[in-house]
């Protein structure tokens, strides 16, 4: 890797594809100079998009491809069908190939993950990859994963999303020794799913080697930033990602219908205008778009499919700055640092319940 | 029962306890005359609490207990501890001896779910009970269930808790056949647990009796109300809660920066202050305070063991409702309704995927 940073895009995934992808860029390269692209699509439907954005085009390969999965086809489809010859297919091998620092797509989630782990295999030491999400809380951006790549996760697969987890934010945040928290119903008492008891014990042991393992968390830590990297499994990860968002939306509905509600709640909220223009600036979803994919030779992010030019510069800012801080050097050394051989690790035995 | 109605308080339970339990039920009976309370707790501490508000007790009974549970207690430990004599278990014999029309308590969550169960049993044809939480959204009040009860639930136990959370929905919601669906990590495709396809199953055939199946929710459909009863197992169900506890309090904390950010913004909130004051009232988790154990020959209410006079009058007019609206007839019918027996049901054997 030089100075400039390789994107490979898929040109035809998301609802507002190619146009909001490609516009996306142009935004994204306006703010990161030395950035290039590599998008794979439809060659009709990309190159007049191209002739639009001159400096996007100067700073871009265009690769055809023949194919585009559908956002509502199986994983097992997608796979059958586009590999070899979809957009998203071709975005991923671009990084397997040394071509690209990292890919992203909008498309299909289930069908990128398929494709993901089928094309660029799991790093040697991680069972299956995860999803990693940025989250805002009010200290700062923290992450969470497994966001649903996985239903369901043992001891040590929650171990991994930590090792995971804890490189990720190395790379994104300014800190050596990120601290982590496995997510669990309770923080005091002996609680909780075994799987998460016993992931706590290893990091327990393994803590101060890339990472400081903080113990258990409640879903409210979250929100509080009480740690760098929480934990969890794919479903819980989704369903908790999912209600935040939920609630984020309830109660800018509350904020909007109390500031409307009469005479001199407008005449506050005219007041208040740029303050509350900041406010939703700040919740807006689209400043924080894409979930990584860790655990893979390679790296790749999901953006939300349904998302527009904005959503693209985000997620392609943050596909910068993954490959800038070298992401895939940072999980190798955490990977190596880890002072436990994983797989052989012997829990204590004893019960503390 | 008649016109009045007695609930059975643990006033020794949650942090503020006796005072914010006898101040909140002074609060309560303000608001509905036919309220009787018998009150279990430590007789030096309540009997001059009562002596304060003359009001209370005159609609008052005071049992003695010699012990109290603490916060920290396992529910093993209390039960050995407290059974017979707590304030705790007290609380719950009042309603299993005919004498109260529903229990309530602040204390330790583990060991009152422990002795509901011992003291009161699982009703006939379920097998084991819930966690209600009433959860404010954009539409209207919802019910979610199961917040915690138990780790985990299989596809019978999920029908019990849509069963239980209807029933729950009749007797507070003016809605005869409430709107019932499971949360899962996506609506369309075939994905998720086999515990909750198998239950959708299950609840698609039964749709119409008591309840109307919906079929299967996201995260962000609890916020936004799409139907009026959200059923999961406890873990999720205490993470998605606590997890959106913590995004309005983390939004709250942002509208705060952004109102208190510069001279405009604060002459702004100085105009709307009542609209922003009813907005207060609206997140105000207090007024939403109460957790329904559910499945048990009996109704106990869990409210927030830290909260105060107004949260434990929040909890304590719950208890009001759900005892006036005969929760447990509907509970009874919703369960006789069931077309299937449930434990015989045989599943389709085709799986779908």
């Amino acid at each position: 890797m030089n100075d400039t940073i390789t994107i490979s895009v898929d040109a035809m995934g998301g609802d507002n594809a190619p146009r909001a992808v490609l516009h996306g860029a142009y935004l994204a390269l306006k703010e990161r100079k030395n950035t290039r692209f590599i998008f794979h699509g439809i060659e009709e439907q990309v190159a007049p998009l191209l002739e639009e954005f001159p400096a996007l085009k100067a700073a871009s390969t265009l690769v055809p491809c023949e194919t585009v999965i559908a956002m509502d086809e199986k994983p097992s489809q997608a796979l059958r069908k586009g590999r070899g010859t979809s957009s998203m297919w071709k975005a991923i091998q671009s990084v397997k190939d040394g071509e690209a620092d990292v890919a992203i797509s909008g498309g299909n989630t289930g069908a990128l993950m398929a494709m993901s782990t089928f094309c660029l295999r799991p790093m040697e030491g991680i069972s299956r990859p995860g999803i990693a999400a940025i989250w805002p809380t009010v200290r700062s951006d923290i992450i969470v994963l497994d966001m649903g790549a996985t239903i369901g996760a043992d001891a040590q697969q929650l171990v991994d999303y930590a090792i995971l987890g804890s490189a990720l934010a190395r790379a994104l945040f300014d800190s050596e020794n990120p601290t982590v928290g496995l997510l669990n119903v309770g923080t005091e008492e002996v609680k909780g799913l075994d799987s998460i008891k016993d992931a706590g014990k290893i990091l327990a042991q393994a803590s101060g080697n890339g990472f400081t393992y903080h113990g258990f968390v409640e879903g409210d830590d979250i929100g509080k930033g009480t740690v760098d990297v929480v934990v969890t499994e794919g479903f819980v990860g989704n369903i908790a990602l999912k209600t935040a968002e939920g609630t984020a939306r309830q109660v800018a509905a509350y904020l909007k219908q109390s500031l409307t509600a009469n005479l001199m709640s407008k005449i506050g909220a005219l007041f208040a205008s740029s303050a509350l223009r900041a406010l939703k600036r700040k919740m807006d979803p689209r400043t924080v778009n894409g979930g990584v994919f860790l655990g893979l030779n390679g790296v790749v992010i999901k953006s939300h499919g349904g998302t527009d030019e904005v959503g693209y510069k985000s997620a392609l800012g943050l596909a910068y700055d993954m490959a800038r801080n070298r992401l895939m050097d940072k999980v190798g050394d955490t990977l190596q640092r880890f002072p436990i051989n994983k797989t052989e690790t012997s829990l204590p035995t004893e019960t503390e319940a």
